[in-house]
């Protein structure tokens, strides 16, 4: 199947078979899809959180809102975004990258010194705003790299994320949740949308041209 | 090749091949695949802007810090979003919908109410943070599918948002540019970074799993 093909297969599966679990070799691709997406200035400024644990599951449900999908994925995927910039971490992925290059530990020393006088004035609210879109890009990967699979997910954004970030201790971590993906297969019989015709708004109205 | 192969083949490109243009089904495609992309509430609160016309790419170079990719790349595709929610604009998407798949008018009426009651009292500049983060998944997903065809493509936040849509005329338009992603072909011989290794956070660093 073509890209665009598993993109018309997807959908925001709302109901999940429990006994069907996701192999743990396609949560890792899945998972890899993320951490190779490209990102601003390439900090890569966000993990994943990878829940299989039932328990876990089952007290992130009152958190997303009574949603039980987050309990019966298979998988639960959390976006967390780097609550905000710090020369520290500005600093440990050029020192890595330039370690990976076979090249000078201070080689971006003016890179990075540029990044440091946009980011750290600026704060951490105004930081987060960056970091979280950054985790877009990642959780649009892991969700394109699931359809390739044939494994469903639900993308999620309506969840309480203070109290997730309690319940995982984000905080402590300087990371903020952003964004839920659960993984698992679809219940066909049970899913109110999976025969509904996936609507998106006319190219016409989509796409503006200049040529 | 798998989507994670062409994600591990594609990288931001710095120097495109002026001479090589990316065929028009090419282009279709890559704008279609952002189309298709998931969205909170399935509102696709952003827009692309196709720009091939060599002058006004020109224009945008000095709005772009002075980075000529944008001159020398085939296509450069505008991402911009909403600069808010609005009745009329939640509506609009819902009657669509109602419309496509067979069903009264107001069959989503408690659905958009809820939307209403969250968005419209926020006010635009937090709206905006919201429609802005939505246009990201749809750019991982048009990354993604340039890769699939070979098309090289340049992820772009750096450049002057405001100039360009004054440039553009965007904000009559209510939208607010929030990405570029010039298009093209690379230039093997003149491209710095054609050759250098890839470097990602390790994968023990980027992910945290709960069993």
């Amino acid at each position: 199947m073509s890209f665009l093909e598993n993109l018309q297969w997807r959908y925001a599966t709302k109901k999940y078979d429990p006994t069907k679990k996701v192999a743990e070799k396609d949560v890792q691709k899945i998972v890899e899809a993320a951490r190779l997406a490209p990102t601003s200035s390439g900090l890569q400024p966000f993990k994943v959180i990878v829940i299989s644990n039932q328990e876990l599951k089952d007290k992130i449900v009152p958190i997303a809102w009574g949603q039980n999908i987050v309990a019966e994925a298979s998988h639960v995927l959390v976006f967390a975004a780097w609550d905000s910039y710090s020369e520290e971490r500005i600093d440990n992925v050029f020192y890595y990258t330039a370690e990976e290059r076979g090249l000078p530990r201070d080689r971006f020393k003016d890179y990075t010194d540029r990044l440091k006088q946009i980011y750290i004035p600026q704060g951490a609210e105004e930081n987060f705003k960056h970091t979280a879109r950054q985790a877009y890009i990642g959780f649009g990967f892991a969700i394109a790299q699931a359809a390739e699979l044939k494994v469903d997910s639900t993308p999620m954004e309506g969840f309480s994320n203070a109290e997730l970030d309690e319940l995982l201790g984000l905080k402590e971590q300087g990371l903020r949740s952003v964004l839920l993906l659960p993984l698992g297969y679809r219940d066909k019989e049970n899913d109110w949308l999976v025969n509904m015709k996936k609507v998106r708004v006319p190219q016409e109205e989509f796409v503006l041209e200049y040529k």
